[in-house]
This record gives structure tokens, C-alpha cells and sequence, in this order.
């Protein structure tokens, strides 16, 4: 955990006063820079100490095999781990003749800044030597945004009193010792490999020096560059040199106090699987060259335009809780910085920040990340979808190796290889699919892009329901089902009809079907026919929902709600997490909740409910829900919101958005949670906003928890943009541009044009009775 | 596949008439001598070539870590391995310049018989040299039953037609290289572990060689030692050495036509993972003074006499099919060979004739081997029993462990944890206490043993008991319910109501609360109260068992009849075993059933089933099982022969009684399949005897299939000896001894007294249509 005043309430920016080294891992990745192109940790500038040093590039990996003490078929052989590439941050800075290490001498003031709206990352200090002499060092970093292969750092020494030689060693390191996660305590981290990086060359000319190397089994290549602009009095001088595995600047000079020696350094980074050593490098030469060009303030004034933009478009404003305001903004921050430049890459469960889970991409991008680029930056949602139809033929492969029809896509992967090495929940998870055709019909839905319409979405949807299809089957009885599968709710495994599954699957094959009848002809192309369509359409229409009758619960799968009840009153908190301290079989065989499962699908697929069951299948589902998984709050907030538990769903929000600026979980050291904070604008739009999109309009039913006065948000709908104020007791929708627009309000449709806001009346909540969760297991971060 | 034609058809032996080398391997299994104490695998006596070199003593193995790519809760950390240890079987033979070896020069004549009364293994050879010298080399192994720690071989070298210079090394080799078994491809193989044994100590006294070797990781130690008598013409010179992994003698002579060389050499082994080096090597020295003071003679002598009253017991005789009849006692010689001084230690899957299984015992032990010894050898039964009552302690701990009450057994074990690497299939298959707690109950059924009863019996009942309490639990109406357990087919897990587990669940439950009512002083110092014998009684009365009742099938587990159906007619036959060829997921989401288990339920709980019912349920699992696992043939024919399918239950008794002289499963190489073998007493006492042991008196119902005349088998019963034989017509029961017997004649409640034999008419089957198996998994080898 992070204690609530580590960190300044700002609307704009998160602030760390003094420097917390017991905190040094988590605010690594809470500082952590990224465009979603490059990452880099919140490392210190003079690399120690250090948590975990990180660069890393998207989808720059190490491949590994995968042990099984007993194999059997179909069983990824393969693993992916994203690696701490070579690393550009550091400057080593040696103060007459001793090392600037924050360990030593006196730290007389550390200030860290991560500015929302710069995008930068500052860093002031203040700091005596243990030989008495006195220093300011400033650094500024950033990625940037409009620059993908670039980033760039400032950084300054200055003496303060007395005169200092200084010398500042501005370095390029591969193969950084990694300090081991234990994999074998907690399965969450990431597996470390050890210098994973061969040099293949390493040259310098004049200030500018590269490394280029490639890794041993996955047969990627890097090459890494660092470019110089010195400022220094005179006599300064400078001198560079490289190695196989270092290459480095040095800079000497001695500063008269009110002198300053000023470094702005700037990184490039190429990688490839195909291209050739000299194209690499010469691309990676012409970002540096570029971005000389543009300068540090260049980069700077471009970086903070993007920002502005974005923005605009995607931010969320709250009255009535400053520290909420700002975590909402961090989280927002960092869904920007993992998406905007991955482009045709994929966005990990961390994005660039750390490498938990092996820098994997789960379910998370498609079914928590996509909606909300969808509505704010639907071109990034393009390209993670282009991401995922890029790997369409590996899960066509996987499909038939595992014998099924069409694609099936992998629970965990870097580049598309399924990387789930524990099959009952990693291949059996085929929700997976439904979460991309789900990404691909929400994006449609919201852009009309034709296009891509019947091109790559197309392609996705029929393949995703020709998995459905020959996943599920027809009983006796007409009803179609799927069985030994594995939903959301990871204490769970391979169940017969999961309900969220079952009804990911039903939408699929309908819009699938919807889709290759409207155009049949690039259908055709695809080998669909009209009875295919048919089947859809009837398996679909058939899809089975598992109810208890005697309980009057809807079932989260088969048999869910007579599973032996877990003894929550006798759990212990320190058992939690559950899976760390139970068997799967335990959990799996209990009635308990690791994630929001059952509640998830009544969130996509609410109009499928009536409201009173709605309320008490919620009611049922709190009590067994554990929220072992980050992945929870945002959406448990987003149906408390719904059946009118406002203040729960705000309990929710506030969980969701401090899970990394309050460690909550306690493993931000290895990456922020690109899930919980993607789901913090669920709980916002879709819970306290009501948002909805399985209608042919957007849907709104906002409702403000008693906390907040006013919440703000904007959309970006078919070319529209619509900006949504609440308040306790009114909605304004206000279309900014475009064609006017329906949309429902509570119920009822209206038209909102760009000429006038449209106003409309917020109606109370209905009454009901605020559910339980387990004993110790309440949302506990509560605003105070 | 082995043919037809490989072994001879005679009543009491295995003739191998001529060397099949492509068959080497297999024919190491087949020959394969073992007291349950040491095995040695029928390595060639030259060493070389071999299939795979095997000298096993039973629970001597190496821990290894197990490999896990995603580490979870209560995964066993340590794998464990059968090992082969130092062989002592090795005789390398020099004529005049060349070595002895098959491959070269000529093999005149090669025969090798398996001799099932007297238990040894001759192999009678005459090989024409390279250079021209012929001679005949005779050999007869035995593992002594009579002397547990001894094997010895009788090794004879005589020249034909011309004198030759003979040399002959005896050997006693460590750390043999072992021909890789490939985990990878196979499962079932065994993990090879190179070089095992780290030598402590090697000496040589007189012509007694003794190595004493230890293991690295698990703490075991070895003392092998071989001792020799010569016989050879005079000139004869000897002479003994030792090294850390080799010790040898050395005999060295010249013969003349008519002259012979003649080597005994006695086996002695010691281990252990307490006691000291000095006073293992001294146990050894003993045991091999006492065998050779007993002498090559002596030692086979007692083997006769052991074998003549176990075959007095144990024998079946079949009128009708010859190469059957010698089947089946091929079967129960393994089984003997097993089990006879196994004493307090485990048998396993494939007793000590390969390493398949990495030497792991099962469940194959207590649910088709034990039924088999307790009603032939009873004492082997419970030294068995006492080897898992041993273990106790150790699976108490892996009860707590997975938070369960009382006590669970390892799935796979040499020493007693749990060592199932992929918990689906291994810690969740907890019908293995079921099978333990049953074994332990027939085992009380059968010899009323007292002693046993009120101690280790009562332990193992009452632990057990309190394990299906604590995993089961009663539902809103009532029904007591296990859920996400793995029955015995393993191409189903983590189902719901196991028919086979819930029905065992409840038997174990019931038999304990009997057992502790009557025994309420000793259950009390276990902690039983009269409210837990309560919550047994209740928990067995209201066990579950699903039904469907559209289909009118009772089903394996809820849901199963309405999986998906697979496909069987699109399925090729190399597509089997299916395990090899689909996924998991594919596997436990259709209608497909590897191995017995409701049958197998049928079988043991038939008291619960309609006749109809029955009839109807078989012909329903009998269309969907692929029969993949060797531990279904036989409990199909036992059910088959029950609903009147005699010819069938016959097919499926030759496809079990042949496994291994067949190869039917293709991997005879790595051991026998004792489950099958042990399966052929089920067929043929359970099958065409109807013999059934749930109900207060022993129940008959023999009919015969229309092959055979005459079907004779024993029984050991409460002290007593009955014999039954059967005759298309007339059934007579024969009690050689003891009080008179009550039993049930199908259906009939008779008396026997061993003044006379009681006769009975049988009566003709229940005329009802064959049902029929997938195509193409009919039993195939059909007695011609």
C-alpha cells in the first residue's frame, strides 16, 4: 500500500514531495512514461538505486519454452516474455569526486512530478555531497507523443554555494541485471531472463552512439541510439565511446556556482523481426536526426498539443472529491499513454510500465481499454483491432489444432501465440473471442467506419462465430449450449454455459450474421453462405441461460448457486488473495467470486434482464464476490450504479482509480493496472452516466452518487462530438458539432442538435436495499 | 503390436521360440521376473542389445523438482521416479576372440520361456561366432519368493563341435545409460533420469562384488552385492575387481566339446532411507550367505513350492480357448509377481517390470489388484493396505493443505505424496479414497480380521469419511452434492455428482459409521462422536445421482448426457488413444468416455440399479467409450457378462488378458499393465462368475459365454476355500474346508458345507440386442 500523503492532491498532475524509497518499484511504474510505442520507467536518472529498471519496447520479446511436468496435446510450447531493452535514461553524475546516489551524502529536497497535461516527468533535487558540496539536479523526460521512436531528457546539474567538478556520464545499457521476480511465490510476475540481448554492433560518431543488438530464440533485432545537445561553460569537453553492451558520453567540466551544465539527450529506438541490421539503424539515426531537429522545446510544445487534444476529447470532470478528480485523470493518463502510438501493436495488461504478466495483452485491451478509445480516440481502437486481425491466422491455427472451426484468439500473448500454459483457464477462457467481436461491434456501432466494416471486421466477426459454432451444440431440447468453459470469474473453470460466454457468443454470431448479409458479397468471399448465417442466427437465438428457479438467481454458469458456500466469516484477511493461499480445486468447487462474471454480462447485455432481477442477481453476486482481481471494482461499480447504488458504485470508482497511486493491490512495482484504470471511465460513463451501446442509439440513464455535485464527460459518436454534464437533479447533453443526434435518457428518446444543450431531469433512484459483500471484502478505500 | 505367432500356445508357460529384437523391449516387460521386492526386467543376459536396461527394488526412486509454467496454490514442488539401481544381471561372454553379442555372427537357436509354475525365466541359445566357433549358452533367472532380498541365475557356456576359449565377466553395473524415453511425445513415459546413484563405497571379497551407492536428491541408499560358485573344467581362473559403478568377476577357461562352464550367481539387495552404510552392505552379505547355503537348487525348489500354493488358490482354468486359458495365467502371474513380497510397500501400475509411469502406483492398485489378492492371497492385501495406512500422516497433510478435512491419497505416488503434476487429472481425481476405503472394506469383508478392523482399518475409514464430509455439502433440497472432482474417465474433469465418486463417497461414509458404531472406544480416541457418525449416515443417504430423465440414462456425472456427441464416424483409428490427437478442452466437452466409470459404478454398486436400468445405461456408456485407457476392457466385460452380453464380456476378457503378450496398447515396452491383468480376475469372477461382494453374504450369478465349456476359479473366504465351476448348464460351489457358507445363487440364497458340493442349474441370459461401441473401438481381438 501507498499511504493517502505520498502524494499531493492536483487536478493535473501527481506530485511525490520527497523521495520514498520503500516506494522506489511502485512509483516506477506510476511515474512510468510511455507512448504505447516505447516505455520507460520512472527509473532514477543515475540508475540506483533502482526497483526494477525498464525500457521496454511494444512487442520486443523473448521467447522461451514452456515447462509441463506432464505434456499433452496442444499445448503451447512457447512463451513470450516482454525484455528490459537497452536502456537510455542514464546519467551517471559524479559530484569533485564522489557519485550522486540518493543513498548517500544528504538529501536535502526530491521532488518528483508526473505532469498530466505536459506529459512529462519532473524531477528536482537538491542534494549535498558527503564531502559537503551541494547540487541541484533537475531532469525532465519525456515520450513522445508525436514523435513515436523518440524520447528525449533534460538534464541539468547545478552547484550550489561552492564550485563542483562535474562530470556527467550520459549512458547507453543492454542487458541490465534484472532484479528476480519470484515467479515461483507469486504466478503474477513477470519470469526474468537474464541478459537476454546479443550485441551485433556498437559505434559512436561524435556525440551521437548506438547499440544495436538481437535476442537469442525470438529472433528480434533493436537498435538503440542516444543523440547529445551540451550547454556547459566553457571548457567543458566531451568525449564518447562504445562497447558491446555500453555506450556512453562523458562530460566534463567545473561549474562556478550560478553555472549550469545542461544535457538534453535524445533517444531513438528501431526493432524488427525482418528488417536488416543497416535499415534499422539508419531509421533509428533519422528519428534521432529529426528530432534534433525539432529541439527539446519542439518536442515539449508538440508533446503538450497532443496532450491538449486528447484531452479534450477524454476528460472526465467531478465536483465534490479533488483527490478522485485526480486519480481519474492519472488513469485516463495512462490509458493515452499505453494506446496512442501502440498502432498496429498490441496494448498489454501493464501497458509500458513494468513487466508483469510478461508484458502480456489479455482480454483487458478488448473488452476494458477498447471502449474507452472507442469513444475517445476511436483510431487507436482501430489499430488494436488491426492488431488483433493481424494475428487472425494464428488463431485460425489454434482453432484447428484444437479442432474447431473458424479462429480462436489467445488468452495471453505478445504476438499472437496463445502463451497460457495452465489450459483451464488460459485456452478454455474462449470468452476472449466474444470480447474482440464485442471491441469490433462497439467500434463499428460508434464510427460507421465502412471500411473497415467489411473489411477486417468482417474477417473477425464471421471467424469469431464459426468458433461459436462449432464450440457449442444443440441438446435435445433445442437449446444451445457450451460446455467446459471458463468465464471471467477466474475461481471458476471450465463450467458448462457461463452466462457472460453464452451471451458474448449469441451477440457475436448475430451481428456476425447481421454483417454478412448486409454485405454478402465480401461475405461470400469469406466462404459464408446463408445456411452458415442461419445457424448463427439460430444458435444464437438459442442460447442457453442457466436460472436457479427455487433461488430465483440467475446462474453464472450451470450449477453455480448450489456450489458448497464459502465460509467467509472464518477467512482471515490475509487469506486474500484467495488463490494464494487456496486450492483451485477450493475455489473452483466453492460459491465464490473472484471477478465480476455474471455481473459483467448484465452490464453488456442488460436489455436481456428485467430490473428487479437485475437488482437481485447483483444483490446475490456482491455477497459472493471476493474482488481478488482488479479487473473487478469498475464494473461492479458500473450495475451498482445501475440498480441504484450510487454511493457503492462510487466506493467502486474510488477503488478502481487509486489501485496504483495506493498500491492496492499491492504489485504495482510490476506495472500499473491498465484494466482497473480503463474501467475507472466504465464506472464513470456507463455507471454514474448510464451509458449504453446495444441499441441502435447511445443510451444515457445518468445518476450522480451523493458525494458529487457535478460530472462531466465527452464522447466522440459517428463523427460527433457530444459532451454529457450531470448534476444531482439534471443531464445536459450537448452536441458540439455534427448532424443532430438520437439518444435515450432514462428511457425516453430524444434528439439533441448542435444548435441548443438538451436538458433533461435526473429521476431518483429506486429504492432498494444496498447489498453485501463478504465480511472484510467492502470496498475499504473510501473517500474521506 | 506383438503377433500372434511371437509366443507359443501352451497351458503353463510363454515360449518365445526364436529372438524377435524388434520386439526386445517388449519382451523385456513380458519376461520380466519380480517378488514385488526387486524386479529385474529381461534384459539379455549380455547386456547388450536392450530395449531399455531395468533393475527396480520397489519404493527406490529419486525426488526431482516438477516444472510448473504457472505456478498455483498446493502444486506438488517434487516429482518422484522409479530408478533403475545397479543391475546385477549382466554376463559378458568372450569365444576364443569375440564377444557374445546376437547381432553378430549366426543365432542358430534362440528361445526364451517364461515358466509360470516353477517362476523362472530359461533362455537356451547356440550362436555360431564371426570367426566360426558355435556355443550354446544357457541361462535360468529367478527372483526368489522365498528369500526376498535374493535373485539368482544360473549361467551355462558349452562349446559345440570344436574347444574354445571362454571368458565370461559377471557383472554388477551402476548408472546404466537409459535410452531416453521422450516425455514430450508420450505421457505416459517416464521421465529418464541420467546417472541417479553416487557411489559410497565398492569392494571386492573373495568372488562377492558389493557396490553401495546413494541417490542425490532423495536420500536413499543401496547396497548390491553379487556372489558366484563356479563350475568349470580345471585351469578354470577367476578373479574379482570393483570400481565406484562397476564391480565384476572375471572367469576365465578353456573348453573342450562336452565340457561346460557353469556360473551361479546370487543377487542380494539392501535400501533404505534410514539405515547406516554398515548395516545395509551387512544385511546384504547375510542374504547372500543365506542364498547360497540354500544354493541354486534350493532356491529353486522353494519358487516351485511358493508357486504350487499360490496357483492352488489363485488358478483359473478356462475349457475352450487354449491361448486364452494361458492368458489368463500369464495375467495372474504378473499379478502375483507384483504383489508376493511387496509387503509394506507400494504395487505399482506396471509392478517393477519398466519404468512406465515413473513407477507410480494408482488407483489401479486398490480398485483391480486388490479385489484379486484379497480373495487368493489376503495377506498380500493387507500388507497393501498397511503400506496406505503408512502413508496416512502424509496425505492428512494434503488434506489440510487443500483445506479439507481428514485425509486425501495421492493420485500418483512411489513414497505416499502426492506427485500429479496436473491437478485436474491427479488431486482432483479423489475417488481414489474412495477406492482406498472400498479396498479396506472388502478386505474386512473377506477375512473378518479383527485386528486389522479395530486399527488401521477403523484409521483409514474414518479419515477418509471426513474427507468426502468436508468436500461434499448438502443443497437447498437436501441432496448431498461433490462438485469439480474427476472421476475415473479421463477424458472428463472437475464435473459435478461423479455417479462413481458420490457412490463410493457415500459407501465410505456408511462403512465408517458402521464400523465406528461398532468399534465407538477405539473410534473415540480418533475424536468421532455419535454427531459425526450422524452427519455420515446423512450425507451417505442423500448422495446424489444424476439422471436424465428425457433420455432415461443415469448420467456419469450432471450434464453429460448432454454434451456435445462426438463424432466417431469421422473419426480416423489413428486418431486414437484421442488424448494424443485432441485437446483437452475437446475432450471434456463431448460425449466421450476413455475408461470405465459409470459401468465401473454398475459393477460395484449394482444393488442400486433396475435391471433395465442397467441394461440400458451400459448400452449407453458402451456407444461412447473409446476404451483409450487399459483399465476398461474388463470392467465392461464384468457389466457386459452381468446384462447378458456374454460373447461380448468374452471379447473384452481376451482384449485384457492379451494386453501385453499383444503389446494392444503399444507400450508394453515400459512394464506390464497390472491393471489390466488384475482386470481378468474381474472379468472372470465378477464377469462370468456375477461374483459381487457389496451385500452380507457372497453373491454368484455364473453364465458362460457360448465359447467356452468350463470356467473353474477359487475363492479364500472368512478362512475358508470354496471353488466354483461353471458348465454351460450348471454351476457347482465347493467348500474345501470350514463352516458352512451361505451365498446367493443368482438370486438364490443356498448353503454350501464341505461335505458336499452344492450344484446349481444357470440360467439362460436375458435375451436383450448387443449393444454396440463407437466404430472401430469394437474389441478387436477376437480368439480365432
Amino acid at each position: 500500500m501507498i499511504g493517502p500523503d505520498v502524494f499531493t492532491v492536483e487536478p493535473w498532475s501527481v506530485t511525490e514531495r520527497e523521495l520514498h524509497l520503500e516506494l522506489l518499484a511502485q512509483t516506477e511504474s506510476i511515474f512510468a512514461l510511455s507512448n504505447g510505442h516505447i516505455g520507460l520507467r520512472a527509473n532514477l536518472d543515475e540508475g540506483e538505486p533502482a526497483g526494477s529498471p525498464g525500457t521496454f519496447l511494444n512487442s520486443f520479446y523473448e521467447k522461451h519454452p514452456l515447462p509441463y511436468a506432464e505434456s499433452a496435446y496442444g499445448n503451447p510450447e512457447a512463451g513470450q516474455t516482454m525484455i528490459n531493452v537497452t536502456n537510455g535514461k542514464v546519467f551517471r553524475v559524479l559530484v569533485d569526486d564522489e557519485p550522486f546516489d540518493v543513498r548517500y551524502g544528504k538529501l536535502v529536497r526530491h521532488e518528483r512530478t508526473l505532469d498530466l497535461r505536459e506529459g512529462v516527468l519532473r524531477r528536482e533535487c537538491e542534494w549535498i555531497s558527503p564531502a559537503g558540496l551541494a547540487v541541484h539536479i533537475r531532469s525532465t523526460r519525456l515520450v513522445s507523443f508525436a514523435q513515436r521512436s523518440i524520447a528525449a531528457i533534460l538534464f541539468e546539474v547545478e552547484p550550489v554555494g561552492d564550485a563542483a567538478r562535474i562530470g556527467v556520464q550520459s549512458e547507453l545499457v543492454a542487458n541490465e541485471p534484472v532484479a528476480g521476480s519470484d515467479n515461483s511465490v507469486d504466478p503474477r510476475a513477470a519470469a526474468a531472463l537474464e541478459a537476454p540481448l546479443i550485441s551485433e554492433e556498437h559505434y559512436v560518431h561524435e556525440m551521437r552512439v548506438t547499440l544495436v543488438h538481437r535476442t537469442r530464440a525470438s529472433g528480434l533485432r533493436v537498435a538503440a541510439a542516444i543523440d547529445h545537445v551540451i550547454d556547459g561553460p566553457e571548457g567543458t569537453v566531451t568525449a564518447a565511446e562504445s562497447g558491446h553492451d555500453l555506450g556512453r558520453l562523458t562530460v566534463s567540466t567545473e561549474l562556478q556556482p550560478g553555472e549550469k551544465l545542461r544535457i538534453v539527450k535524445f533517444l531513438g529506438y528501431g526493432w524488427s523481426s525482418q528488417r536488416s541490421l543497416p535499415s534499422l539503424r539508419d531509421q533509428v539515426h533519422l528519428a534521432l536526426a529529426a528530432a534534433r531537429r525539432t529541439g527539446w522545446e519542439g518536442l515539449v510544445k508538440a508533446q503538450r498539443e497532443y496532450l491538449a487534444d486528447v484531452w479534450e476529447r477524454a476528460d472526465i470532470q467531478l465536483d465534490g472529491d479533488a483527490a478522485l478528480q485526480q486519480a481519474v485523470r492519472f488513469a485516463l493518463f495512462h490509458v493515452i499513454q499505453a494506446a496512442a502510438r501502440a498502432e498496429l501493436r498490441a496494448i498489454p495488461a501493464k501497458g509500458l510500465t513494468g513487466s508483469g504478466y510478461d508484458g502480456h495483452t489479455f482480454w483487458d485491451m478488448d473488452a476494458y481499454t477498447l471502449p474507452v478509445l472507442t469513444y475517445s480516440s476511436p483510431l487507436a481502437a482501430r489499430d488494436a483491432l488491426l492488431w488483433r486481425h493481424s494475428t487472425l491466422s494464428l488463431a485460425k491455427a489454434r482453432a484447428e489444432e484444437l479442432g474447431l472451426e473458424g479462429a480462436t484468439f489467445p488468452w495471453r500473448t505478445i504476438r499472437g501465440q496463445e502463451c497460457s500454459a495452465y489450459w483451464p483457464a488460459g485456452t478454455a477462457a474462449f470468452h476472449i473471442n466474444g470480447d474482440v467481436a464485442d471491441a469490433v461491434r462497439r467500434y463499428l456501432f460508434a464510427t460507421e467506419d465502412h471500411e473497415f466494416e467489411t473489411g477486417p471486421a468482417l474477417e473477425l466477426l464471421v471467424h469469431t462465430a464459426r468458433l461459436w459454432r462449432s464450440l457449442g451444440h444443440h441438446d435435445a431440447q433445442g437449446g444451445f449450449r457450451i460446455e467446459r468453459v471458463t468465464g471471467p470469474d477466474e475461481y471458476s473453470a471450465l463450467v458448462d454455459n457461463n452466462v457472460f460466454t453464452n451471451l458474448m457468443a449469441a451477440r457475436n454470431m448475430e451481428v456476425a450474421a447481421d454483417l454478412a448479409v448486409r454485405h454478402m458479397r465480401h461475405a461470400a468471399t469469406l466462404g459464408v453462405t446463408e445456411e452458415e448465417v442461419a445457424s448463427w442466427r439460430d444458435a444464437a437465438a438459442a442460447i442457453v441461460v442457466p436460472f436457479d428457479r427455487h433461488a430465483r438467481i440467475t446462474q453464472q454458469c450451470n450449477g453455480f448457486t448450489r456450489l458448497r458456500p464459502w465460509d467467509f466469516d472464518a477467512t482471515p484477511p490475509d487469506d486474500y488473495p484467495l488463490l494464494l493461499h487456496h486450492h483451485n480445486y477450493i475455489l473452483y468447487s466453492s460459491r465464490v467470486v473472484k471477478q465480476a462474471d455474471l455481473v459483467f454480462a448484465i452490464y453488456l447485455f442488460g436489455n436481456r434482464w428485467e430490473e428487479d432481477q437485475k437488482a437481485r442477481d447483483f444483490a446475490f453476486y456482491e455477497s459472493v464476490t471476493v474482488r481478488d482481481s482488479s479487473l473487478s471494482a469498475s464494473i461492479q461499480g458500473v450495475v451498482a450504479a445501475e440498480v441504484g447504488h450510487l454511493d457503492l458504485a462510487l466506493d467502486y470508482l474510488t477503488e478502481s482509480a487509486f489501485i496504483d497511486l495506493r498500491d492496492l493491490a499491492f504489485n504495482t512495482r510490476d506495472g500499473v493496472h491498465l484494466a482497473a484504470l480503463s474501467g475507472v471511465w466504465h464506472t464513470v460513463v456507463a455507471g454514474f452516466g448510464g451509458m449504453r451501446d446495444h441499441s441502435d442509439a447511445l443510451i444515457f440513464a445518468p445518476r450522480l452518487p451523493s458525494r458529487l455535485t457535478r460530472l462531466g464527460f465527452g464522447m466522440l459518436f459517428r463523427g460527433r462530438r457530444l459532451r454529457v454534464e450531470v448534476t444531482p437533479d439534471q443531464a445536459t447533453y450537448e452536441l458540439l458539432d455534427g448532424e443532430p443526434l438520437e439518444l435515450l435518457h432514462h428511457g425516453e428518446r430524444m434528439t439533441v442538435t448542435s444548435e441548443e444543450p438538451l436538458r433533461c431531469s435526473v429521476p431518483p433512484a429506486p429504492p432498494r436495499p444496498v447489498p453485501h459483500s463478504p465480511a472484510g471484502r467492502e470496498p475499504g478505500l473510501r473517500p474521506d
